[in-house]
């Protein structure tokens, strides 16, 4: 069965890369996009690697009336944008896969509930990269029989926080499953400050900085005789593309909101 | 509270593991060992490492006899005496933790019946190594997202059989979660054979074989963008004792038979 | 001092890459292009992300009488232009620097004859891969005192040969610094056939194939109780930018032709 | 042809691993050994694994003295007694190959002037780990290309400085060959202290300290595109044995004094 897609936010990172996704997908079908300009184009005339005359409405109203067989909406615009289109889709009965961060919790509970009523599907994803949702996920469950852990993430030399974002949430689902703990010898010295790392509960984050790497991290649990590693490399967007598609054909199954990808994996 | 443990087999490479472990852990008690030999003997006169007078008995009954307070007993001996330990262990309501093998399926069905009747927990374990066995259960669950899969097994050179029976075991079990493939491109080329691996049902198998390397294994699974890796380095017996000591704690928790670590990680 | 240099070959992977690095390098002055079509035009109107109107000559002589400050030939353009372009900067005194392959060794000869004779430098690198070329470097070094030595490479699984071209020749620089030698244990038996890899004189190649990966390379020594590893990963052209820096460099300083990174690292 | 060895400290942990060493290596014959107890007993009534009635001599003197064809002498006692070792080996125009650390510079001046004057050679090998040794030689030349670069050591929990003084040594050879350099971005911050390591000299120093793990370190060199990384991963006393059997080899060879394995590598 073929699901028929509109992307909203076709011309962005994410956005340009889910078009070319859905276009190969056998089973999806880009119907038209929505965009907050462009209106009336085409989108071959915006997308050089783009063949087809997809319809580009400014007017995510005006986009679902014209366009009455839509299945999905995947939301990769902006967040101002993002929590009304949502809720023009889901008054179309269309189901959103929405990629846009900045929902409040008001607006996530008034979205299930709008999506109950509708009796139709909605995804909010903040992170639809299945490998780093599973690595955090496997990492949650491996504390329960291994509290010692050291975490090491690499990033290009460009990234300005340290530790990432992904390192610290990893660190946060680990803590939830073993007590607080202070690892290495009691008595163990830094002779040069920073060697051991940044402390997040006991939680060791180191964080390496080079050019030449993209996206990576290791979790390392350490047991008497053993260590257990769960690695996760991202090299580039595509490495969403996977989520989108999961999720794509998840929306179709179920009724109400479901927030993130750790729910269905 | 102290849990009182007999072992059987603690001059072999397993029980004096074991007998280390049960010795340093506060709320564990070692009570008395079983033998084949060594009768009346005690066990500072057997291991140097250690310095309390654990009674030897070559015969169980009467080892559960002197001692009504066992909670549990530890079986690491071989597989001829296993099954008659296990059941005379039952028989004082004794609660076994088997390491040895052999286990025909009608002497399972039996022993979880025997447990159930005495009322007492009973578990039996091929594998103690949690890592290990927490290594193959992610690999099997990220197998549901990620089709394309290699597994890098490496160890000493002094191993007979490539791939290792881990591996195999892992490459099953990813099988259970996807389904049949061929991976790489379909015209790819082996200039010299055997460089694309072993393969079992399209999963590619590769094995290390060098001069001071132990246990290993990663698994790695690949989708557009990004990979994910788990990874497990076993250095020594140490590893199988955090799993021995997990059964332990568990087996008073239990009615019945339990078999493989997998079951309750 | 600024080094005036012309690019042969500006549109292709390689060539627009260059393009870019000479622009963005302090010391290095883009004066012209060669390119087989687009004679008279500037580069700014082929190359999106170019902003100076770069010249671009579809003939060697006329651009080098043009500008007769050029110090630099980066020649990238195809095997059959690579030899002329080469000996007509030669005729004007401008030192090649020559990532086309297909020299044979006759014209490698006369090349050498004619820059000795011209009084500059030239060279004609085949891989410019400072990264690869000091890993096949180290991995030959080491082998003198490890001879236990796997090769694990991974690449995307568009990658038609197995193994790749660097590990075969990994494997050859490292046959020369060692006997020939049967690896792993004398009766080891493969349960699954290519378990344990292609074998180059004893040497094992293990060949990885997946998507997510790009091109990534291990050499792994084994000795009693210790592993030396040495792994390349190259995530895309840009690694190649590092050498050809470097080679512009150097030629400079060199009189007659070097054939090879290796020989200059 | 066969090498004649004595080896001094025989009951230490890398004196029992020498011992094993020589015994099974064709080429090398120990004659005796050198203890500051057990005078006038044999070896196999001290080491379990030793069954050759190798002579203990509590005094060096007496021992070369009566073993007049001893070639090298293995030194591995403790400092205090290494210097005296050492010269009275050269006396006997025996070769030392000296384990024991703490020679002062006048006293190094002195052997090697001693070795001289008795024709003989003399090592000094403060690391015999071949493979670390080739980590730290390897890192520096590539920091002559790779200027960006972090180092990860890991170690069991029970270390109690950190960083390691292997990875402090492969930090100040880097830095002998790369100007000093500040890594990462230049507004980079730590949310977290600690997150980027410790920094000698701009280059990042990370330490990891798990159960499970021994002794790993690897250099990471990161340039755009490409990384390159060394890993050195020790697992226990039988990876410096290579080094000493090159050594004891070497030994016969030279004249004078050698200090450090890497002069040799």
């Amino acid at each position: 069965m073929t699901i028929n897609i509109v992307i909203a936010g076709p011309r962005g990172k994410m956005g340009s890369e889910a078009v070319k996704m859905v276009m190969n997908e056998p089973d999806f079908r880009l119907v038209a996009c929505i965009d907050h300009k462009n209106n009336g184009k085409t989108l071959d005339t915006i997308l050089p690697e783009v063949d087809r005359a997809i319809p580009i409405y400014e007017d995510a109203q005006a986009c679902f009336q014209n366009h009455k067989n839509t299945d999905v909406l995947i939301e990769l615009s902006v967040p101002a944008a993002g929590y009304k289109h949502t809720k023009t889709a889901l008054e179309h009965k269309v189901r959103p896969v929405v990629g846009t961060t900045g929902f409040t919790e008001t607006q996530l509970k008034e979205v299930d509930a709008f999506a109950q009523q509708q009796n139709v599907g909605c995804m909010i994803i903040p992170n639809f990269a299945v490998g780093a949702v599973l690595m955090m996920k496997f990492a949650k469950m491996a504390a329960t029989y291994f509290p010692d852990v050291d975490i090491i993430e690499k990033h290009h030399d460009q990234k300005l926080d340290a530790p990432s974002g992904t390192a610290i949430k990893t660190a946060e689902l680990i803590r939830e499953n073993r007590q607080s703990k202070k690892q290495g010898h009691p008595e163990e010295k830094e002779t040069i400050p920073g060697a051991r790392g940044a402390d997040l509960d006991g939680i060791k984050l180191h964080s390496v900085r080079l050019p030449g790497l993209v996206a990576h991290q290791e979790v390392i649990f350490g047991s008497p005789g053993q260590t257990l590693t769960i690695k996760h490399d991202s090299m580039n967007r595509a490495s969403f593309m996977d989520g989108i598609k999961l999720c794509v054909n998840r929306v179709m199954e179920i009724k109400g909101l479901i927030y993130g990808l750790e729910t269905i994996l």
